[in-house]
Protein backbone atom coordinates (compact mmCIF):
# COMPACT_ATOMS: atom_id res chain seq x y z
CA UNK A 1 0.00 0.00 0.00
CA UNK A 2 0.82 3.75 -0.36
CA UNK A 3 1.11 4.90 2.88
CA UNK A 4 2.24 8.92 3.84
CA UNK A 5 3.76 9.52 7.00
CA UNK A 6 3.78 12.93 8.16
CA UNK A 7 6.24 14.47 10.31
CA UNK A 8 10.03 13.33 10.48
CA UNK A 9 9.78 13.18 14.24
CA UNK A 10 10.69 9.81 16.76
CA UNK A 11 7.37 8.77 15.66
CA UNK A 12 7.50 9.19 12.02
CA UNK A 13 10.25 7.87 11.50
CA UNK A 14 9.41 4.76 13.61
CA UNK A 15 6.11 4.32 12.07
CA UNK A 16 7.39 4.58 8.57
CA UNK A 17 10.25 2.22 9.30
CA UNK A 18 8.15 -0.59 10.41
CA UNK A 19 5.89 -0.08 7.14
CA UNK A 20 8.67 -0.20 4.78
CA UNK A 21 9.23 -3.93 6.62
CA UNK A 22 6.09 -4.58 6.43
CA UNK A 23 6.21 -3.92 2.39
CA UNK A 24 4.66 -0.66 2.04
CA UNK A 25 5.70 2.20 -0.02
CA UNK A 26 6.46 4.85 2.44
CA UNK A 27 7.05 8.68 1.63
CA UNK A 28 7.78 10.93 4.41
CA UNK A 29 6.73 14.28 4.42
CA UNK A 30 8.26 17.41 6.01
CA UNK A 31 7.98 20.83 5.65
CA UNK A 32 10.86 21.08 2.63
CA UNK A 33 12.31 18.42 0.34
CA UNK A 34 15.48 17.10 1.43
CA UNK A 35 14.98 17.15 4.95
CA UNK A 36 17.98 16.44 6.59
CA UNK A 37 15.74 14.17 8.79
CA UNK A 38 14.06 12.49 5.82
CA UNK A 39 17.41 11.81 4.21
CA UNK A 40 18.83 10.39 6.91
CA UNK A 41 15.92 7.71 7.64
CA UNK A 42 15.81 6.96 3.76
CA UNK A 43 19.23 6.19 4.15
CA UNK A 44 18.66 4.13 7.14
CA UNK A 45 15.72 1.99 5.14
CA UNK A 46 18.48 0.91 2.63
CA UNK A 47 16.75 3.96 0.31
CA UNK A 48 13.64 2.24 0.60
CA UNK A 49 11.80 5.21 1.71
CA UNK A 50 10.93 8.26 0.30
CA UNK A 51 10.03 11.74 1.10
CA UNK A 52 8.69 15.10 0.13
CA UNK A 53 6.75 17.90 1.13
CA UNK A 54 3.49 17.49 3.35
CA UNK A 55 1.86 17.64 0.14
CA UNK A 56 3.57 15.39 -1.98
CA UNK A 57 3.64 13.15 0.69
CA UNK A 58 -0.04 13.05 1.20
CA UNK A 59 -0.84 13.31 -2.51
CA UNK A 60 1.47 9.98 -2.77
CA UNK A 61 -0.22 7.94 0.05
CA UNK A 62 -3.57 5.96 -0.03
CA UNK A 63 -3.83 6.65 3.99
CA UNK A 64 -2.03 9.29 6.00
CA UNK A 65 -0.50 8.93 9.43
CA UNK A 66 -0.49 12.56 11.43
CA UNK A 67 3.01 12.26 12.97
CA UNK A 68 3.65 16.23 13.50
CA UNK A 69 4.10 18.09 16.65
CA UNK A 70 0.23 18.41 18.19
CA UNK A 71 1.12 22.27 18.28
CA UNK A 72 1.73 22.25 14.69
CA UNK A 73 -0.38 20.10 13.16
CA UNK A 74 -3.44 22.07 11.49
CA UNK A 75 -0.63 24.23 9.61
CA UNK A 76 1.47 20.72 8.64
CA UNK A 77 -1.93 19.47 7.71
CA UNK A 78 -3.01 22.99 5.82
CA UNK A 79 0.21 22.27 3.94
CA UNK A 80 -0.35 18.58 3.24
CA UNK A 81 -3.91 20.06 1.59
CA UNK A 82 -7.45 18.99 1.75
CA UNK A 83 -7.40 17.81 -1.85
CA UNK A 84 -4.60 15.63 -0.81
CA UNK A 85 -6.02 14.11 2.39
CA UNK A 86 -9.60 13.97 0.73
CA UNK A 87 -11.29 10.75 1.24
CA UNK A 88 -8.80 9.09 2.96
CA UNK A 89 -8.38 7.35 6.34
CA UNK A 90 -5.73 9.38 8.51
CA UNK A 91 -4.34 7.25 11.56
CA UNK A 92 -4.06 10.85 14.11
CA UNK A 93 -1.10 10.72 16.63
CA UNK A 94 -0.37 13.65 17.49
CA UNK A 95 -0.43 15.10 21.02
CA UNK A 96 -1.28 18.45 21.67
CA UNK A 97 1.58 19.23 23.80
CA UNK A 98 3.17 22.30 25.48
CA UNK A 99 6.40 22.09 27.00
CA UNK A 100 7.03 25.38 26.52
CA UNK A 101 5.94 26.64 30.30
CA UNK A 102 8.20 23.79 31.39
CA UNK A 103 7.25 20.81 33.36
CA UNK A 104 4.57 19.57 33.64
CA UNK A 105 3.52 20.21 30.33
CA UNK A 106 -0.10 21.87 29.46
CA UNK A 107 -2.18 20.88 26.05
CA UNK A 108 -2.87 24.01 23.34
CA UNK A 109 -6.19 22.37 23.75
CA UNK A 110 -8.63 20.10 25.89
CA UNK A 111 -11.99 19.91 28.24
CA UNK A 112 -14.41 20.86 25.22
CA UNK A 113 -12.26 20.25 22.22
CA UNK A 114 -9.02 18.28 21.26
CA UNK A 115 -6.76 18.36 18.27
CA UNK A 116 -8.24 15.26 16.58
CA UNK A 117 -11.59 17.43 16.88
CA UNK A 118 -9.80 20.26 15.49
CA UNK A 119 -8.45 18.63 12.94
CA UNK A 120 -11.50 16.57 11.77
CA UNK A 121 -13.89 19.88 11.60
CA UNK A 122 -10.77 21.67 9.38
CA UNK A 123 -10.67 18.60 6.97
CA UNK A 124 -14.52 17.42 7.11
CA UNK A 125 -13.65 14.77 3.59
CA UNK A 126 -10.87 13.08 5.65
CA UNK A 127 -11.97 9.83 7.78
CA UNK A 128 -9.78 11.12 10.96
CA UNK A 129 -9.21 8.23 13.20
CA UNK A 130 -7.38 9.02 16.77
CA UNK A 131 -5.08 6.51 17.68
CA UNK A 132 -1.70 4.97 19.50
CA UNK A 133 -0.92 8.64 20.71
CA UNK A 134 -1.05 7.25 24.49
CA UNK A 135 1.92 4.71 23.96
CA UNK A 136 5.84 5.67 23.05
CA UNK A 137 7.01 5.63 19.89
CA UNK A 138 8.56 2.36 20.66
CA UNK A 139 5.84 0.39 22.11
CA UNK A 140 3.49 1.74 18.85
CA UNK A 141 4.94 -0.23 16.46
CA UNK A 142 6.20 -3.17 19.24
CA UNK A 143 3.93 -3.29 21.42
CA UNK A 144 5.17 -6.75 22.71
CA UNK A 145 8.25 -4.46 24.14
CA UNK A 146 5.92 -4.04 27.12
CA UNK A 147 4.43 -6.82 28.70
CA UNK A 148 0.72 -8.28 29.17
CA UNK A 149 -2.08 -7.37 27.64
CA UNK A 150 -2.50 -3.27 27.62
CA UNK A 151 -4.36 -0.96 25.33
CA UNK A 152 -4.64 0.90 22.45
CA UNK A 153 -7.64 2.73 21.69
CA UNK A 154 -9.36 3.90 18.08
CA UNK A 155 -11.43 6.75 18.24
CA UNK A 156 -13.18 8.59 15.00
CA UNK A 157 -16.74 9.20 13.86
CA UNK A 158 -16.42 6.82 11.10
CA UNK A 159 -17.16 3.05 12.65
CA UNK A 160 -16.07 1.45 9.70
CA UNK A 161 -12.77 3.62 9.70
CA UNK A 162 -11.96 2.63 13.20
CA UNK A 163 -12.59 -1.18 12.20
CA UNK A 164 -10.21 -0.50 9.58
CA UNK A 165 -7.59 0.94 11.85
CA UNK A 166 -7.78 -1.57 14.44
CA UNK A 167 -7.20 -4.48 11.57
CA UNK A 168 -3.88 -2.13 10.91
CA UNK A 169 -2.95 -1.74 13.90
CA UNK A 170 -2.98 -5.78 14.51
CA UNK A 171 -1.68 -6.50 10.85
CA UNK A 172 0.91 -3.63 10.38
CA UNK A 173 1.88 -3.47 14.43
CA UNK A 174 0.98 -6.35 15.76
CA UNK A 175 -1.50 -5.36 18.33
CA UNK A 176 -4.13 -8.08 19.31
CA UNK A 177 -7.59 -7.41 18.38
CA UNK A 178 -8.34 -7.92 21.88
CA UNK A 179 -6.03 -5.22 23.46
CA UNK A 180 -7.63 -2.82 20.95
CA UNK A 181 -10.46 -0.63 22.50
CA UNK A 182 -13.02 1.43 20.28
CA UNK A 183 -14.01 4.32 21.78
CA UNK A 184 -16.52 5.63 19.33
CA UNK A 185 -16.67 8.83 17.71
CA UNK A 186 -14.12 11.74 17.75
CA UNK A 187 -15.16 13.02 21.07
CA UNK A 188 -13.39 10.56 22.62
CA UNK A 189 -10.26 11.94 21.71
CA UNK A 190 -10.63 14.38 24.61
CA UNK A 191 -9.84 11.68 26.91
CA UNK A 192 -7.28 10.32 25.02
CA UNK A 193 -5.32 13.25 24.61
CA UNK A 194 -6.04 14.73 28.12
CA UNK A 195 -4.17 11.24 29.51
CA UNK A 196 -0.89 12.84 27.93
CA UNK A 197 -0.17 15.06 31.29
CA UNK A 198 -0.58 12.07 33.82
CA UNK A 199 1.19 9.58 31.02
CA UNK A 200 4.23 12.07 31.15
CA UNK A 201 3.97 12.42 34.78
CA UNK A 202 3.94 8.48 35.05
CA UNK A 203 7.18 8.34 32.85
CA UNK A 204 9.12 10.63 35.61
CA UNK A 205 8.08 8.71 38.57
CA UNK A 206 8.49 5.00 36.58
CA UNK A 207 11.82 6.79 35.10
CA UNK A 208 11.42 4.92 31.82
CA UNK A 209 8.73 5.71 28.77
CA UNK A 210 8.60 1.76 28.24
CA UNK A 211 4.90 1.54 29.67
CA UNK A 212 1.43 0.95 29.05
CA UNK A 213 -1.84 1.40 30.61
CA UNK A 214 -4.23 -1.81 30.74
CA UNK A 215 -7.37 -1.89 32.00
CA UNK A 216 -8.59 -4.40 34.67
CA UNK A 217 -11.91 -5.46 34.93
CA UNK B 1 -9.57 6.97 65.06
CA UNK B 2 -12.02 10.16 64.52
CA UNK B 3 -12.38 10.93 60.80
CA UNK B 4 -14.61 13.38 59.02
CA UNK B 5 -16.17 12.47 55.70
CA UNK B 6 -17.58 15.47 54.12
CA UNK B 7 -20.21 14.60 51.55
CA UNK B 8 -23.40 12.45 51.50
CA UNK B 9 -23.22 11.16 48.35
CA UNK B 10 -22.07 7.56 47.52
CA UNK B 11 -18.50 8.13 47.73
CA UNK B 12 -18.51 9.70 51.33
CA UNK B 13 -21.63 7.15 52.40
CA UNK B 14 -19.50 4.06 51.10
CA UNK B 15 -16.27 5.58 52.85
CA UNK B 16 -18.30 6.19 55.85
CA UNK B 17 -19.76 2.74 56.39
CA UNK B 18 -16.45 0.65 55.63
CA UNK B 19 -14.62 3.03 58.17
CA UNK B 20 -16.45 2.23 60.59
CA UNK B 21 -16.05 -1.45 59.64
CA UNK B 22 -12.83 -1.11 60.74
CA UNK B 23 -13.34 0.46 64.13
CA UNK B 24 -13.49 4.64 63.47
CA UNK B 25 -15.91 6.67 64.63
CA UNK B 26 -16.99 8.91 61.35
CA UNK B 27 -18.88 12.14 61.54
CA UNK B 28 -20.29 12.44 58.08
CA UNK B 29 -20.29 16.30 57.22
CA UNK B 30 -22.99 18.08 54.94
CA UNK B 31 -24.39 21.52 54.18
CA UNK B 32 -27.11 20.94 56.89
CA UNK B 33 -27.52 19.36 59.90
CA UNK B 34 -30.20 16.06 59.62
CA UNK B 35 -29.82 15.53 56.27
CA UNK B 36 -32.07 13.07 55.09
CA UNK B 37 -29.13 10.86 53.46
CA UNK B 38 -26.95 11.15 56.40
CA UNK B 39 -29.46 10.15 59.06
CA UNK B 40 -30.39 7.01 56.95
CA UNK B 41 -27.07 6.42 56.32
CA UNK B 42 -26.75 6.53 60.16
CA UNK B 43 -29.50 3.69 59.99
CA UNK B 44 -27.33 1.73 57.56
CA UNK B 45 -24.89 1.78 59.96
CA UNK B 46 -27.13 0.85 62.94
CA UNK B 47 -26.94 3.49 64.63
CA UNK B 48 -22.47 3.83 64.75
CA UNK B 49 -22.28 6.61 62.34
CA UNK B 50 -22.48 10.62 63.24
CA UNK B 51 -23.68 12.94 61.35
CA UNK B 52 -23.63 17.21 61.46
CA UNK B 53 -22.63 20.43 59.13
CA UNK B 54 -19.40 20.13 57.27
CA UNK B 55 -17.98 22.29 60.30
CA UNK B 56 -19.22 19.92 62.67
CA UNK B 57 -17.58 16.96 60.80
CA UNK B 58 -14.55 18.58 59.96
CA UNK B 59 -14.03 19.77 63.76
CA UNK B 60 -14.66 16.05 65.00
CA UNK B 61 -12.20 14.17 62.31
CA UNK B 62 -8.72 14.44 62.93
CA UNK B 63 -8.14 13.18 59.48
CA UNK B 64 -10.81 14.76 56.58
CA UNK B 65 -12.14 13.31 53.52
CA UNK B 66 -13.11 15.43 50.76
CA UNK B 67 -16.35 13.28 49.12
CA UNK B 68 -18.04 16.45 48.12
CA UNK B 69 -19.18 16.95 44.51
CA UNK B 70 -15.90 18.56 43.02
CA UNK B 71 -18.12 21.66 41.60
CA UNK B 72 -19.27 22.45 44.98
CA UNK B 73 -16.18 21.27 47.28
CA UNK B 74 -14.23 24.76 47.68
CA UNK B 75 -17.59 26.21 49.05
CA UNK B 76 -18.11 23.08 50.82
CA UNK B 77 -14.62 23.26 52.64
CA UNK B 78 -15.57 26.71 53.31
CA UNK B 79 -18.14 26.24 55.23
CA UNK B 80 -16.31 23.85 57.39
CA UNK B 81 -14.02 26.25 57.99
CA UNK B 82 -9.78 26.75 57.70
CA UNK B 83 -9.00 26.40 61.68
CA UNK B 84 -11.65 22.89 61.64
CA UNK B 85 -8.87 21.64 58.87
CA UNK B 86 -5.73 23.19 60.38
CA UNK B 87 -2.64 20.49 60.32
CA UNK B 88 -4.98 17.76 59.51
CA UNK B 89 -4.25 15.25 56.56
CA UNK B 90 -7.11 15.30 53.75
CA UNK B 91 -7.74 12.68 51.79
CA UNK B 92 -8.83 14.78 48.17
CA UNK B 93 -11.07 12.42 46.46
CA UNK B 94 -13.41 14.91 44.26
CA UNK B 95 -13.59 15.18 40.68
CA UNK B 96 -14.47 18.41 38.89
CA UNK B 97 -16.59 17.24 36.49
CA UNK B 98 -19.53 19.49 34.72
CA UNK B 99 -22.24 16.99 33.37
CA UNK B 100 -24.57 20.37 32.80
CA UNK B 101 -23.64 20.52 29.09
CA UNK B 102 -24.88 16.71 28.68
CA UNK B 103 -22.17 14.05 27.65
CA UNK B 104 -19.04 14.16 27.50
CA UNK B 105 -18.43 15.78 30.75
CA UNK B 106 -16.51 19.09 30.86
CA UNK B 107 -13.93 19.40 33.83
CA UNK B 108 -14.39 22.89 35.69
CA UNK B 109 -10.60 23.23 35.77
CA UNK B 110 -7.96 21.71 34.05
CA UNK B 111 -4.85 21.41 31.98
CA UNK B 112 -2.77 24.51 34.16
CA UNK B 113 -4.44 23.99 37.41
CA UNK B 114 -7.00 21.32 39.49
CA UNK B 115 -9.46 20.93 41.98
CA UNK B 116 -6.81 19.87 44.29
CA UNK B 117 -4.55 22.51 44.07
CA UNK B 118 -7.47 25.03 44.38
CA UNK B 119 -8.19 23.36 47.68
CA UNK B 120 -4.41 23.24 48.78
CA UNK B 121 -4.00 27.20 47.68
CA UNK B 122 -7.10 27.73 49.95
CA UNK B 123 -5.85 25.84 52.65
CA UNK B 124 -2.38 26.17 52.72
CA UNK B 125 -1.86 24.71 56.61
CA UNK B 126 -4.05 21.52 55.37
CA UNK B 127 -1.88 18.41 54.15
CA UNK B 128 -3.93 17.48 50.48
CA UNK B 129 -3.28 14.18 49.09
CA UNK B 130 -5.51 13.66 45.88
CA UNK B 131 -6.41 9.83 45.82
CA UNK B 132 -8.75 7.12 45.30
CA UNK B 133 -10.65 9.93 42.30
CA UNK B 134 -9.83 7.58 39.88
CA UNK B 135 -11.85 4.66 40.82
CA UNK B 136 -15.63 4.06 41.31
CA UNK B 137 -16.94 4.40 44.87
CA UNK B 138 -17.17 0.46 45.12
CA UNK B 139 -14.22 -0.42 43.85
CA UNK B 140 -12.51 2.26 46.53
CA UNK B 141 -13.39 0.39 49.54
CA UNK B 142 -13.18 -3.25 47.85
CA UNK B 143 -10.46 -3.29 45.05
CA UNK B 144 -10.68 -7.13 45.21
CA UNK B 145 -14.27 -6.39 43.41
CA UNK B 146 -12.31 -5.34 40.24
CA UNK B 147 -9.30 -8.40 39.33
CA UNK B 148 -5.88 -7.74 38.99
CA UNK B 149 -3.47 -5.70 40.29
CA UNK B 150 -4.87 -2.74 39.46
CA UNK B 151 -3.75 0.73 40.22
CA UNK B 152 -4.59 3.68 43.05
CA UNK B 153 -2.41 7.08 43.13
CA UNK B 154 -1.78 9.69 45.66
CA UNK B 155 -0.54 12.86 45.07
CA UNK B 156 0.24 15.89 47.49
CA UNK B 157 3.27 18.25 48.26
CA UNK B 158 3.77 16.80 51.50
CA UNK B 159 5.73 13.35 51.62
CA UNK B 160 5.18 12.14 54.79
CA UNK B 161 1.30 12.63 54.15
CA UNK B 162 1.74 10.63 50.83
CA UNK B 163 3.28 8.06 52.36
CA UNK B 164 0.56 8.16 55.53
CA UNK B 165 -2.45 7.99 53.15
CA UNK B 166 -0.98 5.00 51.43
CA UNK B 167 -0.94 2.86 54.65
CA UNK B 168 -4.42 4.34 55.33
CA UNK B 169 -5.30 2.94 52.32
CA UNK B 170 -4.15 -0.77 52.60
CA UNK B 171 -5.20 -0.35 56.39
CA UNK B 172 -8.62 0.20 55.58
CA UNK B 173 -9.53 -0.53 52.16
CA UNK B 174 -6.92 -3.12 51.35
CA UNK B 175 -5.30 -1.70 48.26
CA UNK B 176 -1.73 -3.80 48.24
CA UNK B 177 1.35 -1.42 48.73
CA UNK B 178 2.91 -2.41 45.12
CA UNK B 179 -0.84 -1.17 43.70
CA UNK B 180 -0.65 2.34 45.43
CA UNK B 181 1.61 4.67 43.09
CA UNK B 182 3.19 7.67 44.54
CA UNK B 183 3.50 10.61 41.17
CA UNK B 184 4.31 13.34 43.72
CA UNK B 185 3.45 16.89 44.38
CA UNK B 186 -0.10 18.35 43.87
CA UNK B 187 0.57 19.39 40.59
CA UNK B 188 0.15 15.35 39.64
CA UNK B 189 -3.68 16.15 40.86
CA UNK B 190 -4.01 17.72 36.86
CA UNK B 191 -3.42 14.68 35.28
CA UNK B 192 -5.50 12.54 37.73
CA UNK B 193 -8.35 14.33 37.22
CA UNK B 194 -7.92 14.35 33.39
CA UNK B 195 -7.88 10.73 33.57
CA UNK B 196 -11.87 11.40 34.22
CA UNK B 197 -13.27 12.10 31.05
CA UNK B 198 -11.46 9.07 29.06
CA UNK B 199 -12.79 7.24 32.69
CA UNK B 200 -16.34 8.16 31.81
CA UNK B 201 -16.11 7.20 28.30
CA UNK B 202 -14.54 3.99 29.00
CA UNK B 203 -17.48 3.06 31.40
CA UNK B 204 -20.14 3.88 28.85
CA UNK B 205 -17.75 1.93 26.47
CA UNK B 206 -17.85 -1.30 28.75
CA UNK B 207 -20.94 -0.90 30.06
CA UNK B 208 -19.71 -1.08 33.77
CA UNK B 209 -17.50 0.83 35.93
CA UNK B 210 -16.79 -1.55 37.99
CA UNK B 211 -13.18 -1.72 35.83
CA UNK B 212 -9.81 0.40 36.91
CA UNK B 213 -6.35 1.47 35.54
CA UNK B 214 -3.54 -0.68 35.40
CA UNK B 215 0.34 -0.01 34.71
CA UNK B 216 1.99 -2.49 32.06
CA UNK B 217 5.30 -1.88 32.63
Amino acid sequence: MNIAVLGTGAVGRTIGSKLIERGHTVTLGSRTRDSDKALEWIRSTGGQGRQGTFADAAAAGDVVFNCTAGAASLQALELAGPDNLRGKIMLELANPLDFSRGMPPTLTVCNDDSLAEQIQRAFPDTKVVKTLNTVNHLVMVEPERVPGDHIVYVAGNDASARAQVADWLHEWFGWKQSSIIDVGDITAARGLEMLLPHWVRLMVTLGTPMFNFTVAR
